[in-house]
This record gives structure tokens, C-alpha cells and sequence, in this order.
């Protein structure tokens, strides 16, 4: 008989898919993907990670489940793209894996682990910004998960920032940063400066991806959406940097694949606005894109 | 022979004296000040600390420092108003207590620990905001200090946030919060509305406490004022609560004698400006004055 192998495993729900990392010494060594059916979710999930374990003959440290929503403990208070609301997570573990420990947290801090354990040593300290269709963030200290005295650490995308405009957040506030720096926000930009800039975009089939690939071609609209998206942002950090002061800011979401030049602009903004004691900091591109919650998941074990 | 009692030293280093409390049970139980002579400052305090223990038959678990300025380590960038700069302070401890633990950091981050750890139980994590010349700041999460990747956690006075005014800072910032919200940024803004509003103030003579205490009187410039700083001191708080979501905030320094009328208006526009799901956090006024930084210094260790 083989000996048995010790894994960690990283569960990462999200609204179409759960994917489900084995991971050892910090690389994902077998993965598994599960359809999200908002009824059965955790027991198709566990059951199938169950069958898989077996299969391998893998023994289990812990499992950590990163998950889209408000989370206390093994309590999940709702995950509102999933539909879950109002449940306790551990007895469905424990009953496929008697025993075993089990961490939660919410995705953009088990991202914000991941990237970090995948890029510096084990015990530094980073923050993960993540620019989708709105802006969150996870904040990682001395290589621990900071889920907050109000599970609501990281939720940058709701800090006043934009003086100029004030355009009115999905939150209820004006000015947040996720209206002018998540992809919802750059096609608003857009269409607020439309008509002062030359462009080639199409004002009625605006999307981010296309005006940050226009940026890249020198297209004046997209060059100017993208510097106002790098000042907030550049902006933001110097702010989240007094505060906290970590090492490395880990850009990621799907805005971020417009790359290395909304990064630079980014970091020149930051420079601009940061004290003077903490200029030229690491603000880095996430590289893992899926595989950070997975990663970040198994590691709150 | 009576039995040996075990103390925490907390030091707390100043420009005029330096403060030695003997730590037991989070109680400062005996204390020392020294005058603060910058050729022989820690042999000085040292000869005399070690003197007392021994008189008293003490034994000692640790040592911490509060510096102010920046230090890493037990090593002395600089402390800018005492006038040392690079110093390893270990090899002088060490020569009157060997063997001992020895901690640093700066002032006001150990303030932040001593608020904490006299108010809350002993993991919680908390802001403390000093209002004073300056506005300083210290982070402690989950019952330690953090320094920071850059040990420049904290430095939250240079966090831009007012675009109205946008006063240039000492730091060659513009908007900082501590040119709105300090002592001197109090008479900044008394200064600057002068002739806006009614006052019996003296225009020649203008302090932060004289306009903070006309507006305890309702004085129309004191309260116009007052409404500023906890302004921008409320926006202020609700970036920082976003960033790093901690239980309490602690309004310290000179200024926040001002008591109840200054604090209640911080938590009324923190109300306003705040996140819906971190509405109604605590925000206090710090109570220990002095004795925190000797507190915070003792539980370094």
C-alpha cells in the first residue's frame, strides 16, 4: 500500500462553478470542478471531494472555502450570487470528513493570500485590489488572512475618492472608488467624455475591455479613461498605505488584463501621491487569476 | 528573603523626560521619570531603572521602548525631537540587564496598544488617532502593534482628504489630513474664516484650545470650525475602517481634550460617510494620557 499523502484543499465557490484545489507546499497538485447548484452546493461538492480522496488515497489537513459573500466563521450569512443564505457550513463537512479543520473567508482576501504566497515569502503582508464589475479587496498580515473586527476588511471599493464627478455607488454613497475604477466605472468614464475626446469606440457598444485596448493604440478617449481609472487608483493606495503599510499591492480582476500599462500608470500616480517615506513601493499585476482562491482557500488552514 | 516579583518595563521616551513604568496585570504598579539628556539618554534611564529593580528585588521579563521617530529593530533611524540618530540601543540594555527581551516601537503605535489593552479585551484590534501639533496614528490588530512592512504604519496624517482648501504639508503633500484636523490645522481654519463668521475670538491670538473651547460656548466660528475637523476627521476614519476594519477607534493628543462635543461630531459624520455594513463602530475619546505609552511600551514583550 502507497503511503498516504497529507493535503491541504482550497475550495473556491463561485456563481457557475466551485473548483476545488489539492494543494501541497503551495501548488495546487490535483484540482476537481463541480457545477454550483444553489441546493445541493456543499454536499455535491464534499461528496465528490470525498470520492476523490478516496480514490487517491490522500489524507486531509484542513479545508478552507473561499467564498462570495458575508461569512462568520462557518456561518454563512448570504452569498448573494449563489443564493445561499443562512447556513452553517461545518455539519456538512464533518459529515464527509469527520474531524477535519475548517477555515472561511470571503474571495478577495483568499486571493489576496494566494497571490502572496505564490509570489513572496510565507509571512509578508499584501494587499489584493481586484477590478471586476466592482472593486474589492483582501488584506493579508504577516502571511494571516484579516477577515476584519467586522468580517468587512478590504471592501476598498466603497472609500470616498472622486471629488470630481461624486457619481452615486450601488452602495448608496457617492464618489467610491469602485464607480470610477471597476469596469462598470470605466465605460461610465467613457461615456461622460465622450464627446471631448477624439475616439474610434462605439458609444452604443462601450466596454472596458474595449476602451482599454483602444488606450493601447493610442486612441485619445481610451488614453484618458485610463489615466483617470490609474489616478484613483494610485490615489487609493498611497490612502491604504498609511494605513496599513504592507509590501506588495496585488492589482487582479479582469480589468487588470489590460497590463503593464495600467500598472505603470498606476504606480507613477501612487509615487505622486505617496508620503514620502513609503514611495516606490511593489504594486504588481496578479499573476494567478483562478488559481489565487484556491490556493488563498487551502491556506487558511 | 521575599519572593521575586516578575514586572514588564515599559519606556516611554520624550523630548523633556523619559517615563519607566513597572507592568503588572496591565497595571502601570510603579514608576520612574528621568530628565531627557540626548549624550547619555539610555545609560541614564538604564542605570536608574536597574537600581530601582534591584532595590525593590524585581525581576524583569522584558523591556519595550516607545521612540519617537523611526526605529527598526532596537536599531535608531532617527528620533527627531530627542536628537539621537543611529543607535542600537540592544548592547547598552544589555549591559544592565542581560538577557532581557527588548521591544521598540514608535509612539504612536504603543499609545494604541496601552488604549487598547486598558479598554478591550486583549485581542482586539484598534486605531488611535493622536490630535495634537501633528496627526499621528498607530494600528494594533488582534492585540499587537504593527510597524508595518516600511515601519511607517500609521502615518494616517498624511492620508489626503481635503480637496477644498488643499493646504499645503510640512510632509510637501497638499490636503493632508493633518492640516485640517491638527492644533495647528485648527488655527489654520479659525484663520482662514475669520471674517466669515462671529466670534469673540482674539484674531492675534488664536490656539487650538481657545477656538475648540469658544465653540463649547457656541461661538459661531468655534462651532463652524469644530464641524470641520470632525469632518474630515469622520471621512478620515471611514477610509481607514474600509481598509483594515478594526473594533474601536481611539481619538488621542492635545486636541481631544475638547471632549464629548468633538468626538460625537467625528461618529455623526463617520456615520454619514460610512459603509453600510460598518455603521456605528466605537469611536472614543483615549483615556490614559500618559500612562499609555508606558503601557503599550510594557506589552511590546
Amino acid at each position: 500500500m502507497k503511503g498516504r499523502v497529507i493535503l491541504r484543499i482550497g475550495v473556491d465557490v463561485g456563481g457557475t462553478t466551485v473548483k476545488v484545489g489539492f494543494v501541497d507546499d503551495y501548488k495546487i497538485v490535483d484540482r476537481l470542478v463541480v457545477e454550483t447548484k444553489k441546493e445541493t452546493l456543499f454536499d455535491d461538492v464534499l461528496r465528490e471531494t470525498k470520492k476523490y480522496v478516496d480514490s487517491k488515497n490522500y489524507q486531509i489537513e484542513g479545508i478552507g472555502f473561499g467564498l462570495p459573500g458575508h461569512v462568520l466563521g462557518t456561518y454563512i450569512d448570504k452569498l448573494p450570487n449563489v443564493g445561499i443564505e443562512n447556513l452553517d457550513i461545518a455539519p456538512i463537512v464533518n459529515k464527509y470528513f469527520p474531524n477535519v479543520l475548517i477555515k472561511t473567508t470571503n474571495d478577495a482576501n483568499r486571493a489576496a493570500l494566494g497571490e502572496l504566497l505564490a509570489d513572496s515569502d510565507k509571512t509578508a503582508s499584501g494587499y489584493m485590489i481586484t477590478l471586476g464589475t466592482g472593486v474589492g479587496g483582501g488584506l493579508v498580515i504577516d502571511g494571516k488572512v484579516r477577515d476584519g473586527s467586522h468580517a468587512n476588511c478590504g471592501e476598498i471599493g466603497h472609500m470616498f475618492i472622486d471629488y470630481v464627478h461624486n457619481y452615486k455607488c450601488t452602495c448608496g454613497l457617492e464618489g467610491c472608488l469602485e464607480t470610477v475604477s471597476s469596469a462598470t466605472g470605466i465605460v461610465r468614464l467613457a461615456k461622460e467624455y465622450f464627446n471631448s475626446y477624439k475616439t474610434k469606440l462605439d458609444k452604443n457598444n462601450l466596454t472596458a475591455k474595449a476602451i482599454l485596448d483602444a488606450a493601447k493604440e493610442n486612441d485619445e478617449l481610451g488614453l484618458f479613461v485610463l489615466d483617470r481609472v490609474a489616478f484613483y487608483l494610485g490615489k487609493a493606495i498611497s490612502i491604504i498605505e498609511l494605513a496599513v503599510d504592507v509590501d506588495t499591492f496585488y492589482i487582479g480582476g479582469g480589468v487588470s488584463n489590460a497590463g503593464d500599462i495600467l500598472i505603470n500608470k498606476i504606480s507613477e500616480y501612487y509615487n505622486k501621491f505617496a508620503h514620502f517615506a513609503i514611495k516606490n513601493i511593489n504594486i504588481k499585476r496578479a499573476k494567478l487569476g483562478n488559481d489565487a482562491g484556491m490556493l488563498g482557500a487551502a491556506y487558511l488552514i
